[in-house]
């Protein structure tokens, strides 16, 4: 049963796990979890002293020995209870060709098992070795015809390495592993991030440092698998996780990760399980003399209470849980007439408007210039509505081209998009300053765009589903869940209104992002966009994280994706460049990477992807 | 005029230019040139001192001051004697934004005035600085739209790094470019390998070292640039060049790299060209009073006595320069049946049929399996023509198949691909072996395929130009000339016969390929392959590039390509995966790199490219 009710969240991090060894009566094992409370069970599938070659050799039976027939449970109790444990013992690098002949062969026939069974996943074992290219050779032959999902096992460790130290020490490929997220990522590269391959995360006792942890938020993790040694006592001798563990578990449940509990019971608590445990009467098969409470019941009750503590989701975040991750083109208001619906979203959001109110105790006489003759006949209705007949002078016309009948004292404009400029207020306000007084202000006055390179392997795999170069080239409007942002954001583009130097709008900017050591290394699969507006004086309105705005929901943030995911070895420097250009009929931003490596110059002359004006 | 007759050699490194100051009256400096013997000039088409926003303060003339007016010369004159070259001074990275834009907008118009004259190419300036992402993106911008071959200029030298020495002294981010060829890489790489931009190289007084040197061999070099300043003086005063420069040169001239000279006149040589510089008269003009004699008549001269020293190239080199470079599907002998062309072909190349020769006095009884039913024929043919109706039997059948009378003593075939297994030998010979006697031999014994990384921008394009996954994901056959070996081959595959382990012929091989030291940094573009066989005992023939059998050309290099460049930093370790899979219709094989960086696996499942049974 799940870990509780948690208003609003329906993701699949409300179930929880358990790891069990190889047992030959499932249902009996799958009754046992499940009546203890656990909602399926990560079980292997075939008996682990299962050899190939050995009963090839022997010119034996080339039947299975699988832990249960597919009929012992019917195909939806198999596909919502049983997550497949392929063999362990398995090493397809093994530099004996017999293991690595065996190994694939268990591989194949185990995922084979599964599909039959109908699961829904399997976790693969961690890689044994740096060097895992036959692995993920076979792993990445298996995804292709299979819809199966992979979860590779990863060991959540990576060891720290002291400041001076030489470069040999990361070196992949002389043998240790120090960083198990370097393994994962030459994994999925090798399986060009295909879209079933996950990671189940191995939960130690203890945690690398929180920004090398981080960087999982923008993985597919799907489970993390917490072992009981990594549990304290508490007072009464029951399990607990420090402060730094329950952090990281309230991380997964946000990021619709499931918890699977293994290991076996370390806490003996008085006068509870302890007592119940059934002992073992056939002494030929201990294994299936399964207790009549669940052993492990005091672990999942602590994760169970860490997941009714969290705080019920805000109805705002309820509202956006649909957009999470959701790939969207940025508006064009300028080339385009905005629909009514999105014209109400807007209005909705009430906090942009109440950073803008000002009360002067003037008269004020207003001119609303709107472009859209569908939204004019809204106005029309609207002042009518208000009794603003005396006040308000409604212009259907673009402010591009609008010939005004006297100059304004004061400029306000709502022309902002998530990157600032991208929904070109630079070339609207330059053509409305004409009508500005010399002493004249516009709110807002200023606005810069700010980027961060970021982790988001969901994202680039929605790009690349398009299977074309145009959708890498192109901005995106998205609400960022599953990523790790690797630095703080830097500003890109300021523009300042009015502006009467006749530079123009066109705009170039390098950026150095630092990546923390501790971090480690990382895959950058593009950059997240933002905006701070400066309204007037020191009012300011915006989302860029460290600055933004509260309660406000109209601009998600921009994504610009690279074609390839650019791989940043620990402590390095990433340099971005980003342009600004237009032309006659367009603006457009090109972006492109020098460092570490080398990107081709993305959307080159706006081919992919530009903003009409 | 060029600068020999070399039989065979059509190339464009018969023509030798010579790079001039700005000079106002073209027509003049054409003729100076052209009558020195040199057969172009590289000539700035702009005076240095313009400035386009000193221009726009003077509020003056928007025409640019340019060398001569388009009609003073005819097109063709303009297109086959003048390459244009790009003011020097522009700086698209300038970190101060007015020097910034006035280069952008003098390279474009430069450009501009260039394509209005017909020229074929424009030299660019060398990058100022290591960082060149805005001078990059401008170029890039420019190869969109434009059919101009552009030439970056790039000083050939590149610092060497003491062993011990840390990383840092690498890091192409920290301002001054150790290594020149880092600043190309970077450059094409931001411009997505475009086929229009090429080098040319600045040649010093002193070279790097010849592995760095080498790397240029698989760049499209478009002209190599000689400084009077790098010339010797012989005993009789006049100019010459190092044995290393002479060998560079000779490269130069087999991978049609047009010589270019520059600078000034630096070996006085009396009683020759001194004595007939005519002195200026007119002061106002002093650069447009040309000596009668070209002054830089010597380097000229010495350059044409080195390429009139060349050998002419041998017949068979002659007949194969079509197919230098040129990529060809590999056949499938087995799948398809060859044209009757295609047998002459192979049968013209006698030295693999000496090879196999043997001469033991016994009396003979072959059966000849033939699976072609068209080849049969010729076969009876041949038979009849030689009068071997006695000794040779025709057999009309795949020998995998065929029921044989008897067994046989010596099993010889003719099925080795470029890369040895690659047609099928193994799976045809494994067939055929059923009728070999168990003592009995095969000729070939053995056979190994090779392979080695090499930088190849020209096949890396000609791939890249189908524009689809499949041709990134195929082997081809093809003559390598353009080409840098950047390691020597290391063995993949071997497979002897007959063969009675069942083993089975598929195959898994990770090789791991050291770049020396002095190479520097360098990409891959993909691996070259070979093979040798052993026919029997210590008879062997193959194309393993260290031990290949002389005036033999059956057997094109194979090329397997990546799908991305791979860049390989200074002192990398290249680790690649082989494997040979087979399926039941088709065999194929999958490759990926790991180290430096990880590619995903190519061809995985055969799906681009196989071989069929």
């Amino acid at each position: 049963m799940p870990l509780g009710q948690r208003p609003g969240d329906k993701s699949e991090s409300r179930y929880c796990g358990i790891e069990t060894e190889f047992h030959d009566d499932m249902p009996q094992l799958l009754t046992y979890s499940l009546s203890g409370g656990f909602d399926f069970v990560v079980a292997p599938l075939v008996d682990p002293s299962y050899r190939p070659s050995i009963r090839n050799n022997n010119g034996g039976a080339t039947i299975l020995p699988v832990s249960a027939s597919d009929l012992v449970l019917n195909p939806s109790q198999w596909s919502s209870h049983v997550v497949g444990k392929i063999s362990s013992w398995i090493d397809l690098d093994s530099d004996n060709e017999e293991v690595r002949l065996d190994s694939e062969i268990t591989l194949k026939q185990e995922i084979a098992w599964a599909s039959h069974l109908s699961l829904q996943a399997c976790i693969l074992p961690a890689p044994r070795r740096g060097s895992c290219g036959n692995y993920a050779r076979c792993v990445n032959q298996i995804l292709q015809g299979n819809n199966m999902q992979l979860w590779l096992r990863v060991p959540l460790e990576k060891s720290e390495i002291v400041d001076g130290s030489t470069d040999a020490d990361c070196d992949l490929t002389g043998g240790r592993m120090l960083d198990s997220w370097e393994c994962w990522n030459t994994f999925r590269l090798l399986c060009e991030h295909h879209s079933q391959l996950g990671v189940a995360l191995d939960i130690l006792s203890s945690l690398p440092c929180n920004n090398s942890v981080w960087r999982w938020f923008g993985e597919p993790v799907r489970a993390a698998i917490v072992h009981t040694n990594s549990f304290l006592t508490n007072a009464r001798g029951y399990p607990c996780l420090s402060k730094r563990h329950q952090k990281l578990i309230t991380g997964f449940f946000n990021h619709s990760v499931q918890i699977v509990i293994s290991g076996s019971l370390l806490h003996n608590i008085a006068g509870d399980s302890g007592d119940e445990v059934l002992p073992a009467i056939d002494d030929d098969s201990p294994i299936e003399a399964l207790p009549a409470r669940h052993e492990l019941k005091p672990y999942l009750d602590y994760v169970a209470y860490l997941y009714q503590r969290l705080d019920p989701l805000p109805e705002q975040e309820r509202f956006e849980l649909g957009y999470r991750d959701f790939l969207q083109s940025p508006l064009q208001p300028l080339m385009d007439n905005l629909e009514a619906q999105t014209y109400e979203t807007f209005e909705k959001d009430v906090v942009k408007y109440s950073q803008a109110a000002e009360e002067t105790g003037r008269k004020l006489k207003v001119y609303a210039v709107e472009k859209n003759p569908n939204a004019v006949i809204t106005l029309h209705s609207l002042v009518k509505l208000e009794g603003w007949e005396d006040a308000v002078t409604i212009i259907s016309s673009d402010m591009r081209c609008w010939n005004a009948p006297e100059k304004a004292d004061i400029l306000v404009s709502e022309l902002l998009g998530s990157f600032g400029d991208n929904e070109l207020s630079p070339e609207c306000l330059d053509g409305a300053q004409r009508f500005l007084k010399p002493d004249g202000i516009s709110i807002p006055s200023s606005y810069t765009s700010f980027l961060q390179p970021v982790t988001a392997t969901k994202l680039y795999n929605d790009v690349k589903s398009h299977k074309d170069l145009a959708h890498f080239e192109t901005a995106y409007v998205v609400k960022l869940h599953r990523v790790a942002r690797l630095a703080p954001t830097l500003p890109v583009f300021t523009f300042a209104h009015p502006e009467y130097s006749n530079k123009g709008n066109e705009r170039y900017k390098k950026l150095r992002f630092e990546i923390p050591l501790d971090t480690g290394s990382a895959v950058v699969h593009g950059f997240a966009g933002y905006f701070d507006a400066t309204l007037y004086s020191d009012v300011h309105l915006g989302i860029e994280p460290s600055t933004l705005t509260p309660n406000m929901f109209s601009w998600f943030p921009i994504f610009f994706p690279l074609r390839e995911p650019l791989y940043v070895p620990r402590g390095s420097t990433i340099e971005v460049h980003f342009w600004r250009r237009s032309g006659a009929t367009k603006v457009w931003y090109e972006w492109c990477v020098t460092s570490p490596s080398t990107s081709p110059i993305h959307n080159s002359n706006g081919r992919s992807y530009w903003v009409g004006l």
